[in-house]
């Protein structure tokens, strides 16, 4: 199993170079499964950030970095999962992800800026300036959600 | 949606000092989808890497060391969702998991600085040393999972 879950994912992330005919590889249920997962650890990390920045968990400078650092890992992950092969799944991207991948693209672009200044305020130990930078991370996330992602049923 | 995604993972990642009370208020579902989720990224930035050292994908350094780096930051998350908590869930973790966590925590740990030698390895820039540090990382993928992971149906 494990050999065949490499070599599911085997080609994906070879190079931008080969990019598109190595995704064209990977099945689509795969990519979709990929996607979802930098997703979810995006908020298993990224959750407590909001929670200290919305005052409801005590702040910590070192989880405050630490999480940073993933997620500047993490905001990586998704994006090469939404495949237009991926268009036909049953999953919340709404059509508009396929439709619109200037403007889909430009809404990633700006989650990943947002994240490095976050990173970046992280590493200035000011406190105010790391709770500001999360909760532009975290309008960042809705504004890419609300355009491109399907409410919660 | 999103904010009940956060507050699922609100108190997952607070920290080490509070870890314990932390993961007991994540439900168990929720834990195992996360692990499941890094084990998964893993699987997809290794697998190349894997294909690269065998052979079976032209090796390309520049990929190698994005790879690496991603899965340092990647062999870092699954652990924490071993809770106690997710052990009846029908996953394929073996009951090992639970009954030898020092086994289980040094498989971890052996994992984790294979990873560390492969990052040290790409920096490197020798070719034949990163590939053999690949396949020392994919023994020990393969050890731990032998001992603490069911075998695929």
């Amino acid at each position: 199993m494990r050999s065949k879950l490499l070599t599911a994912g085997l080609v994906l992330a070879i190079g931008t170079g080969y990019a598109c005919s190595a995704i064209a590889q990977v099945k689509p249920e795969t990519l979709v499964d990929q996607r979802v997962s930098a997703m979810r650890l995006q908020g298993k990390y990224f959750g407590p950030l909001v929670g200290m920045a919305q005052g409801r968990v005590p702040y910590d400078a070192n989880i405050a970095a630490r999480n940073a650092g993933y997620l500047e890992v993490l905001s990586k992950m998704p994006w090469d999962g939404f495949e237009p092969s991926t268009k036909d799944l049953k999953t919340r991207a709404l059509p508009e992800v396929y439709a619109e991948p200037a403007k889909f693209k430009a809404a990633q672009d700006s989650f990943n800026a947002e994240v490095g200044k976050l990173v970046a305020a992280t590493k200035s130990g000011n406190e105010a300036n790391v709770k500001t930078a999360i909760l532009d991370v975290n309008k960042a996330c809705g504004s890419c959600h609300d355009s491109f992602r399907a409410k919660a049923q």
